[in-house]
C-alpha cells in the first residue's frame, strides 16, 4: 500500500530533476559558456560522483620532478555545473609546479606530505606573498595570478588542490612562452628576454619560430 | 512605405534576438547547467509567456491535508533562464507542508487566504525564527534552509510562494529520510532516530532497506 | 545536561554565520553593488523575514486608477541579498500600471483578482506579446523589457508581483519622458514625438525645461 | 627531441580544453540562457576572435541621421560567454540614436570623434544625468536605464560603445512604442500620449492596430 | 638606477589593487550579501592566506565519534570572496558525520586516511546515491543537497572536503531539529516523526518546546 | 500644480535607489568582494558617470615606447559594480605592451589609429592566436590569458581596450617576474630561465634577492 502522503507533492518531485540537483557532464554534446550538457539524470548512477584517479602518485619523471593528475569537469563529469574542481601534485625531492595561473577560478593548496614553498605574485605593484607549508597547511592562490610550488623538503611531498571552478583550466608560464610557435622577435619584445635564452627554452620545450 | 528609420538599427535587431531577451525552455533538448536549451523565437508566442495552472486549488487529499502546485520550468517553460519561479499551496484546517529545503534558491511565500504559521531553522546555532501570518503577509526562507508552512487557522488556507530560481527544487524532509532505500542502519546513525522509528515510517512512507 | 554531540560541530556552527544564511539589509549602513551591508545577525529577529504592509490595497486615487506597493529590499530588509522581492498593484476599472521596465530583473505577475490585459515588448523586431490574464493566471516579462498591465474586466483587480531581485527598480515611461527636465527638443529628437506633445506633458506630470 | 617537461602536465593540458579559455558560439547550434553552444576548439582560428566590420562607417541616411553597427555576439561570436561586445554609431550633423535601453547590460560610450550631447535617465525620480562630451570623453549608461546621444557639433560623429554583456540587447523607444501592432488605445492608457499622436508615429514607423 | 619600464604601467599599478587580487575579510567591519568588507591591502601579509588549523585531528569525543574542523571565511578570511573553502573531518572507527547540508554550496570529500561510507539524497524520486570511498578517491555532494559519511573500515578516519563557496554554511539534520525551541507538535506535523521520539531526542540534544 | 499620476509610484520611487540604478564608488570606504561601497546617490553628479582622461597621449617615454592609461574603478568610481571598464595604449613605432594577463575580465581591443600585431596565448596546448589588426579592427582576449599588442606598422599606433569587468586588473609578466623580490633560485626552478638571464633582468627592472 502507497500512502497518500507520497502524492502530495508529486507534481513537485516530477518536475525537481537535474536541473536544481546535478547536471553531470555528457563529454559527448556541445558545451555551453557555463559547461557541459546535462547527461540524462535517468542514467546517472553514484559512479558518476565519484572520481578514483588521486589515488596514485602522479608521474614524477619529467624535467621539473613533479607531476599532476587532475579531477577536472573533463576526467570528473559528475562535478559539471557545480564550481568546483580537484587535482593532486606530487613532488620528488626539489620538484617544482612551474609558474603557472588559473584563468577560471581561485585555487588552494593543501599539504598531504612534506614540505612546500608556495607562493604567488600579486598584480599591486608585483607583491610576492610566499610562505613554508607543512603537512596540513593550506594556502589560497587567488583568481588568475601566477602562483607556484617547490618541493624543499628532505623527502617527496605531495599536495591536494581545490579550485573554484568545474574548468579553472592552467596556463603554465614556460610552456606558454617556449612550447608554441610564437615568433622569438615578438617574445622577446614582450618579455624583455633575450633572444638566445628564447631559442635555447624553445629547442627543449619544442617551441618554433 | 516603410521608413527609413527602420534601417537605422536593422542590423542591432536582427542581432537582439532570443539571448538577451528571453528563452523559453525546450524541455526535449538536453539541458546546460543553467537551463534548458531555448525554444526557437521564431515559434515562440505570448502563451509560451503564462502559465494557467495555479488557478485551481491543489489536492489536498493526503495525510498532510495539504498540496502543492509547481510552476517551475519543467511546466512553465517561459521562465527559463530568468531566476525566478511560483508555485501554490492549498491547505486543509490543520494541513501542512513538511519540512524541506530548496537547494536551489530563496523562497517567499504570501499568504492569499487564511492563517498559517511559517518558519525556517538557520544553521546558525539552529536558531528557529517563526511567525503566524495572516492574509496578504510575506515571508522569506532563505536559500537552503528547512523551513515549513501549517494552517493554524479555522478554514482551509491558500498561499502563493515565490522563488528566486527557475528550478528551485525541493527537498522533503520525510521523503528525503524514507521513501528510499538508504539503509536503516545508516539513517540511525546519521540522524539519531530510534531504529523502529524509522521503520515505521519506511512502511508508511514506501521506503526499504 | 548538554549531550557531547552538541560539540561535534561546535565549530562550524561558530563559523556559519550571517553570509550563507541571510543577510538582513541595514539600511543605515554604506550600500554595496550588490545590496545593503548586513544587520548584525545576533539582533536580527523572526520579523525581519516579514512584511505585512501587502495586505492593503493601494491608492488608487490617481489619473491611472492604479496604486503599486513595493516589497523591496528598502522596505523589506529581509530579502537584501536573496535575489527576490514582492509587490502588490490594484487596479480600479479601466485602471493601468503605465508602460515600464525593470533594469534589475525578471517579473513575474499573478492575478489575485480581477482580469488583467498584460503585455511586454521585445527588442526583437520590436514584437508585443500579449494576453488577458484571468484570476490565479501568471505571465512572466523578462528582465530590462517595457511591458504594462491594464484592467479590462467589469470590476477592481488586484495583482502580485514577483521579481528575480531583491531591487528590481522600475522606470515608469511617462515619468522618465516627462516629469524631469530633459530639454523638450532633445525628447523630440530622441522620440519623434512632437515638441506640443511634449510640452502638454510636460505640464501635466511636472517636468521642466 | 620533446622534453619530458612537456609530460608533466600533459593530463592538464588535455584537459584544458575550451570551457574556461573561450567558447566561440556556434551560430547553428540551440542555444542556452547563457549564450551559444561552444564551436568545436579544434577548428577554432584567429580569425574567430577578430571582428573587422567596424572600421567603416555606418549607413546614416535615415530619418535619424545616425547608424549603427553593432559587434554583439550573433556578429562577432568570438565573444560568446565572455560578458563583453561593442558597437559603433556614426552621426551626421545633428543625428541622434533614440531613446533606448539594453536589458542585458551597461553600456560605455567612447567620442572618436566629433561632439556628442548624452544622457541617461534614472530610475530615481526619473533624474536626468546628461553631460556634452567631446573626443575622447567616456560616459557610462547604467543597465537597463533610458540613455540617448545626439550629434550636437558642427561636424560629423563617431562613437564607439562598450557592453559589459556579449548580448546586451536594444530596446529603441520609437520602434517599441510605434512599430508594431500594439493597440493604440493601450499604448495610450500606459503612456498619456494622444491617440492621433500615436497614429501619426505608427503611420510613419510602420506599426498598426 | 631605475629603469623606465617602471612607469610603463605606472598607472595601472596603482589602479590594481585588492578587489580583483583578492580581498582578505575584515572580520569587524559589516558584511556585505557576498562577504566581508577587504582589509586594507596595505596590511595584508603572506600569513593571510594560510591557514594551519587543519593539521591536527579533530576532537572525536562525542557521541558520534566524529569532529570537524572549518576553515571557512570566518577562520580564514583570505579566502573572502574567492568561492572556495575547506574543511577536516575525522572520524573514530564507526564514526558519523550526520546527515546534513550546505545552503551556500557544493562540496567534494577527499579520503586521506581509512575507508568512509558516503552519499548524498537527491531531490530527484528522493534517489540516494551511495558510495564506500577507499584513501584518495573523491566524491561530490551538489549544493544544498542532504549528504553524510560514515567511517565503515576498522581504523580511524580522516577526510579533507571542499566547497564552493567561502562560506558554505552547514545544517545539521539532527541539531536542525532537536537542538531548538521549535514547538514538539510542530516538529511532529512537519515530520511525520512521533512524540515521544521527538521528546526524546530534545532531552539527548538540549532541545525546549 | 501637481498631477496625483505623479503619486501611483510614489512609493516605488523612493524605494528605486542606488542599489538597482548605479553605485558609484566611494574610494574613501571600505571595499566589498564585488567593489566599493556606493557613493550616496543623493550627491552624484552627471561628472560622476564620465571620465575624461583617454583624451590624452599616454607617456611612451619608457623602454617599451608604449603607454597606458587606465579607466577602471580606481580611476572611474561611475563604473563601480557595472562589470565594465575601458583603457587607452600608445604606441611609438616598435613599441609593445609586454604580455600580461588580466586576472578578473576578458578584453577587448580596438585600433583606433595605426596597425597593431596582437595576439593570446591558450592554455588548450598553449597554441597561440595572432593576428594584424588595422584601423576598425577589434580582437578579444579571454579571461585570464597571456596576451600583447605590438605596433609592427611605420607610424604611431593607439588603441583603446574595454574589459568585461570594472577592475580587471593587469598581471605585466616582466614585471612580475623581474620586479620584486622572488628569490632567483625559485624563478630559475619554476621557469627554466638561466640565473644568468633573470639577475640581468632583475637589475634592469629593480628586482631583488
Amino acid at each position: 500500500m502507497i500512502s497518500p502522503v507520497i502524492f502530495i507533492f508529486s507534481l513537485i518531485l516530477s518536475s525537481s530533476h537535474a536541473l536544481q540537483d546535478f547536471c553531470v557532464g555528457d563529454l559527448t554534446a556541445p558545451e555551453s559558456p557555463v559547461g557541459y550538457a546535462c547527461k540524462n539524470p535517468a542514467i546517472v548512477k553514484a559512479d558518476d560522483f565519484v572520481f578514483t584517479g588521486l589515488g596514485v602518485r602522479a608521474n614524477t619523471s619529467n624535467s621539473n620532478k613533479a607531476g599532476v593528475i587532475p579531477a577536472f569537469a573533463p576526467q570528473f563529469p559528475g562535478i559539471n555545473g557545480l564550481g568546483i574542481s580537484l587535482a593532486r601534485a606530487d613532488f620528488e625531492v626539489g620538484g617544482a609546479v612551474p609558474l603557472h595561473s588559473h584563468p577560471g577560478g581561485s585555487e588552494v593548496v593543501l599539504v598531504a606530505e612534506g614540505t612546500i614553498f608556495a607562493g604567488f605574485i600579486s598584480s599591486t605593484s608585483n607583491k610576492v606573498y610566499t610562505k613554508t607549508l607543512k603537512k596540513g597547511d593550506i594556502m589560497v592562490f587567488p583568481q588568475g595570478l601566477l602562483h607556484f610550488q617547490v618541493n624543499t623538503g628532505p623527502s617527496p611531498a605531495t599536495v591536494f588542490v581545490s579550485f573554484s571552478s568545474a574548468t579553472p583550466g592552467v596556463q603554465l608560464l614556460p610552456l606558454a612562452l617556449f612550447q608554441n610557435d610564437l615568433p622569438t622577435a615578438v617574445i622577446a619584445a614582450t618579455t624583455s628576454l633575450d633572444t638566445a635564452e628564447i631559442k635555447k627554452l624553445k629547442a627543449i620545450l619544442g617551441g618554433t619560430g
